[in-house]
């Protein structure tokens, strides 16, 4: 399926010279014609960027109708100086875009500690207003312009119809993979084109970032940046979603939130393995999560991944640490689908086949069978190899 | 000080072929002439290794005779059948010094999932024991024969006098540094010759433990074998011990501890840097050491310093998620003594100096100052470099 604006949206993305090469983008800008609902999720982390805060301040919203962002530096752990410059971005936007400061949010990814140099974003915004377009090259300069280290842009589109009305859901998303001089932000903004409520959009976003943004870690680390932004607009017409229609919508939007959560680990710099940890048979979804939260953030699991061994020890023991009461006896675990250990016991398997069918691939599947309840996850991260670490010393602030 | 048993020990450490190498020793063996009292410390992880269990159930004990330890297969995830064999260990051992089944203590560590090979067990329980003796190489031998992947072994003697008794406290340990096939367990085994109450000692290795076995890190793992006995057998003689004469012991008892914990980090394989995290200024120890934790267990700020990189902002960041409360406007930190980050706000520092003094030793100090509270913590950890992930990737299970 093609990427696509959803109706309504235009977007645009410009290099300001924030970034050091030129062929890259680092500013976008996406308008709504026409109010539209802003709703976000944010950072756990104590430490809070600047623009975190705009949107926190301004989210949930009614009358949303510019989302500004900028790669290059975070503007987190910035001060005073660094909330006057968030506030100056979005009044520089909606003087640019002819609307009120209060409809504009924020969005900024990069070094953090740095000063945002407000000359080179007022030039930006100032160049990227006529280029707005709802044309897919439009689309994909925007998604360009928040990207960090990532190696490719990240934009996911759906549409379904319903009762006649055909509603699109698009997202795009900056990676976590901690490589270079960034933080591990996230960022992603879903724009639609469908006609929801505040509460409903507030409630579905927080839903289906529970189940994708917040089962991802690639090096466990919570970023002072990261924003999940969903804007609706209402321009695909029809009543109100409710019901079954609205349920269609918010199955959508996981889906749309999980292909780009994905998409995320996937294209981790100097991973290679994709690694896809499945908790089953707890006694509720918060401890599945923690489980596996905890087995994908083990840096003995991801270097056993990377040197493609079957460490079954290292797994079982990783869910032993996880805070989560369960019965070690009643345990099982599969790897790429090989049953490794049963209940609470070592099994003898074939260790040159499960290695070589690591080795063969890039995704690892990890099921963990907890056999306490009926609660599953499922948490996707990469793994830990020799490269990572020299992407990350090898980087001076 | 030259590092020696207290008075009414004795030590043997042998080779009995479960480890490969018919340099190194794999079997040790700590007998006390008199009956001691014997408390412990163990592993938080849900998935516990039988040698644990069984110690566990006899802990606090009043009449401990001997302490058998084996190194090279932890008996952890081997079911009923391990039970067995660590009850079968004790009972061996009991056999073979002439002592009861329950007054024997069992360790072990090594690759999981692998039964014990209880022949060469036996043979070993049975080699050591007219090798048991006083000496300093008795002791170092015995120390040997619990290392895993340990390059030194660790050996700590404290001596102090009360009242004209001369009081001796010795640790042995090894090291959760996790390399090759273990499972980063620590080990630790304090002998003493004080005069002191059950409930002092088994109240005095638990403050003691958290200011040190519990302050230390290596990859965030907590193992299935992780344990820490303390036998105190009054071979010292005088009256038992109370009041400041306890608080003495307690004081020495905590050093001893600190010194064995630091030299486990310090032996990490693989590492460039020992890192001492210092967390002040919260409102509870607990706090702190939280904060301390989490930073200390950062893969990105272990890679940052890998790479002598004065990246505050990771730093910061990471206290952020410790999951406690602070003001991020108050925190300050330095690194190696220079101030990076001021009351919320970076600092223009000399930033090649920093790294400089990063390059130039191996240890690198970590201090957050919080300034909520009066509570502080320490931890010790490594850094995070490509030759650690090259040695723990490359060993198959």
């Amino acid at each position: 399926m093609a990427e696509k604006l959803p109706k309504g949206y235009r977007a645009a993305g410009v290099y300001t010279g924030v970034k050091r090469n030129p062929t890259k983008k680092d500013l976008s800008l996406f308008i709504s014609d026409r109010p539209a609902i802003a709703v976000g999720v944010y950072t756990q982390n104590l430490v809070v960027a600047a623009p975190v805060k705009l949107c926190q301040s301004r989210t949930p919203a009614k009358s949303i109708l510019a989302v500004v962002a900028n790669s290059g530096v975070a503007n987190a752990c910035t001060g005073e100086q660094g909330d006057k410059d968030a506030l100056f971005m979005a009044a520089k936007t909606a003087q640019t875009c002819g609307v009120d400061p209060e409809q504009v949010l924020v969005m900024s990814t990069g070094v953090i500690g740095e000063m945002l140099p407000m000359d080179k974003i007022s030039a930006g915004i100032d160049e990227a207003f006529p280029l707005l377009n709802t044309d897919e090259q439009s689309l994909v300069d925007a998604a360009r312009g928040i990207l960090t280290t990532d190696t490719v842009h990240k934009i996911k589109t759906r549409e379904f119809e319903i009762d006649g009305v055909q509603i699109c859901i698009t997202g795009v998303a900056k990676g976590a993979a901690m490589i270079g001089p960034n933080l591990a932000t996230m960022l992603a903004l879903i724009l639609t084109d469908a006609n929801i409520s505040a509460d409903d959009a507030d409630a579905g976003l927080k839903d289906a970032a529970d189940e994708s943004f917040n089962c991802i870690s690639v090096d466990g680390h919570t970023s002072t940046n990261d924003t999940v932004l969903l804007l609706a607009n209402g321009s695909a017409g029809g009543p109100q979603l409710s019901g079954p229609a609205l349920a269609k919508f918010q199955a959508t939007l996981v889906e749309v939130c999980e292909d780009l959560a994905q998409s995320i680990p996937a294209d981790g710099e100097g991973a290679s393995h994709l690694i896809t940890v499945e908790v089953h048979g707890c006694q509720t979804r918060r401890d599945a999560v923690k489980i596996a939260k905890t087995v994908a953030d083990s840096t003995l699991v991801k270097t056993a991944i990377a040197g493609n061994d079957p460490n079954w020890g290292r797994i079982v023991s990783a869910a032993g640490y996880a805070g989560i009461e369960f019965d070690p006896a009643k345990v099982s675990l599969l790897v790429n689908g090989m049953l490794l250990y049963d209940q609470g016991q070592p099994v003898k398997f074939d260790e040159a086949a499960v290695s070589e069918s690591m080795r063969s691939q890039r995704d690892t599947g990890i099921v963990l069978l907890m056999d306490g309840g009926e609660a599953s996850a499922r948490f996707w991260t990469t793994d830990l190899t020799a490269e990572y670490v020299r992407l990350n010393a090898d980087y001076h602030t």
